[in-house]
């Protein structure tokens, strides 16, 4: 018989036949549709003209995805180990908004929790062809962290610094209120994104500005540097793809030229 | 006799001799010509001093574009798949918007289409040096287009939780009035553009802003890094295809000028 | 006995024990707490609510730092060399500022001092894992020193004719009062920050912004480029120090973990 | 005689010892001197203050370059070609305004011709350290030339569309009041420098707006990752200057490992 708990652990779980493909397109679907509906009721016009509309919808998608909580937690092997999994708990957020809701009158809040709810599409993403392209920027992100790091440091070294100086040049008369109101101001400068809310007015604050726009303009090149160039010494492993490997003892990096395996001794034809 | 058929279709669709390309660069004149006029037309006082003279040059215009059109449809063997192929397409809505605005009052959308007649400047640049580095250029993005895709979507779900939380926090008073509003604000923000026609006030605003600004300023290391390290791997193989071997011990890497083989001393021809 | 001054040194400058290790972490903790009260002391609503307790808390971090002031300048073996050091400094201009506010009545530029302190916490750093990337970077950046000087002088060259020609094309009315008012926007321009405080509004300035800003965005490419070509040189020696050379044949490409000559088949030690 | 012609030719046109270094350096200070006076100038405070003064230094400078034009025009052997070079003419810039500006009274035309003598200062440079890196860099981008016209081309057409819809959706209420002002517009925002003197705010214009800075994030790693391979490929020949040459024949490219020079077949020892 097809409907049974394996076969339906299949579909829920796995994604490689035509069954699991439509299970999970419209699960896709679902996240999605449930995230436009938040998204177009936070628009106060809308809100006033279908929110009644939107509250059902929501209703509907939360439905939908409690039973597929439960179809999880029942269908897995593992229970307890899937509800307390990352995935598990923000399958557990994606609904518990909406039912809190009944209790709980902070409805921003709840919005900001459906919001988590895109992180369900992860999930499904990882099943595709991304997983292995994911992999490869997350490797390159862990392999550049230590030097990320010290980025980070020097550039809240450089915040801290340049706030107070801002603040004491500058004073509150331009808007630099505060130490952190300046720093706020100086993160802004330093990442090129220069809203204009803050700006400095007298000539030595301005000269100061300017220094840190040349240095963020600057120093922006040391990220990019970092990724880049581990991401140049990562591209080599996919070149081991195409090798073949040892006959004897299965050793999976014989190089082009090598005519002995560089782990058993066994000569290579 | 010079006039004949395949000479004229030799001038419209090649650009080897003087010719066709007299007739490649008047027929850049002319798009550049009618591009100008149309930006210009739409400068409000302009058009009041010359929008008659604009009007005028745009029927001039058109009527020069018409004539290659049906030159173009007249000297093609393969009529039909001219008609119906990209450039078939934007080489009529090169000349339709005039025509159709005798009967459309709506001149706005038509001035759109007519922006689209720079499209047409691809074809004759093809046939130039670019060619091979335009080739280059898509076949670096292609090779990245599922890096692309990934960051993307990264990049779009740091702006739906960044949006969401920052309508939360700052609220329709900071000019975050709906989630779709601080998700634009997130974008603008996150891409360092930073408008400053929405600025959060509220302290923790503004941390929140720091963060994504930070996260901007470093993630732009990502697209980067993805777009470098392909151009860089592309590059190699560009070299070794002008290698020739050695006729008499096959060594494989002999460069263009080689006299003699590196490996055997054996003479080259 | 254990509190011997040669025990007391070794907890003070080292940090391969887990007492010195204490000493690090609570020195750590102390001067981000000395940071953090500076920092919500700057901000008028918490100083007139809590100025009283964050006077005393600065009061007692000074104290400690003090302490740990003359603890290093007595344990030192070279008291006079600490003492003249860049850290030496450092560490009193942590401790001064206090001090001299009993005398001198000019709070606002103590503070800047003491936002020095963050510097002591690079001396804490170097004894950890980022030593060795802090001087990757270090190199990196200054191996490409000519280079960014060069990049620099051509940016400020560029801001020199772009300020000058900018204050004649659009005049005070603008905002660009001056010609440094008018670098102070070509940098603002250049570097993509954008405050908007100062824009151009004639037709002619708003087309010199555009070249400005093209340029900006594409000159950007030049430092990226200058720091990933020379991260990525520097990469390669780090993977060459690791290889040893096959005893039999001599063949030099052994890697790590290799048990046998790929070349002859010879067994590696 | 030390003062013969043949001698001050070599201090003003070289610069290998101590006379010929001083006489830079001097010329190095004059030339920032005068650049410092014509920016202080245009500061209105200081030029009611000091007016005077300011124009006393300028004619002082202008008499001390007009001695140099007059010594390397008489000093060079090629006196024509000298005038007609681009550092003769950029030399006659440096001079011609202030005697113009006994004739002519728009002085500030002149003052951005003098900001021109920052020029001056290329040549002094040359016959530094610099001008080994200055051709790296000039070469690496000739040699990405083409990729950076073609992307240059592609980001115009970007702005003329992006811009054209822009002025169409937003229309002359929003501030994008005709096409040129709607493409300054786009290319603010796709250069990520966002002024926000003019923003979008209807929905459809801030989704489009959305659009094009994503666009710019992305694309902005096209002119980055250019720049980077192509210094990344530049860098080889460096390496070369550790090779050695054919005893035989002289060949200077003979690489590790070569048994035989490539050019003359002889063995190499």
């Amino acid at each position: 018989m097809k409907l049974s708990k394996k076969y339906l652990a299949h579909v829920v779980f796995e994604s490689n036949d035509p069954a699991s493909k439509t299970f999970d397109i419209a699960l896709l679907a679902i996240i999605f549709g449930s995230i436009i509906v938040a998204v177009l009721d936070s628009v106060q016009s809308l809100h006033e003209a279908y929110g009644r509309w939107f509250y059902l919808l929501e209703l509907g998608f939360t439905f939908l995805f409690t039973i597929e909580y439960i179809l999880r937690v029942w269908l897995t092997s593992r229970t307890l180990k899937y509800v307390t999994s990352f995935y598990g708990i923000i399958d557990l957020l994606a609904i518990l908004p909406v039912y809190l809701s009944f209790f709980i009158a902070n409805t921003q809040l709840l919005s900001v929790i459906r919001a988590l709810r895109l992180l369900r599409v992860i999930r499904i993403m990882k099943l595709g062809r991304y997983l292995a392209e994911a992999d490869f920027l997350r490797e390159s992100l862990k392999a550049s962290a230590t030097k990320i790091q010290l980025f980070l440091f020097t550039v809240l070294t450089i915040v801290l610094v340049m706030g107070t100086l801002m603040f004491v040049i500058e004073g509150p008369s331009s808007g630099f209120t505060s130490i952190p109101v300046a720093m706020y101001w100086a993160i802004v400068t330093l990442t090129t994104v220069g809203f204009g809310d803050i700006t400095p007015v007298t000539p030595l604050g301005q000269l100061m500005a300017s220094l840190i726009m040349l240095l963020g303009y600057a120093i922006i090149a040391v990220p990019t540097g970092i990724v880049s160039s581990e991401m140049a010494r990562r591209k080599r492993p996919e070149h081991f793809e195409k090798l073949k490997s040892c006959t004897f003892c299965g050793f999976e990096r014989i190089e082009e030229g090598d005519k002995f395996c560089r782990k058993c001794g066994n000569e290579i034809n």
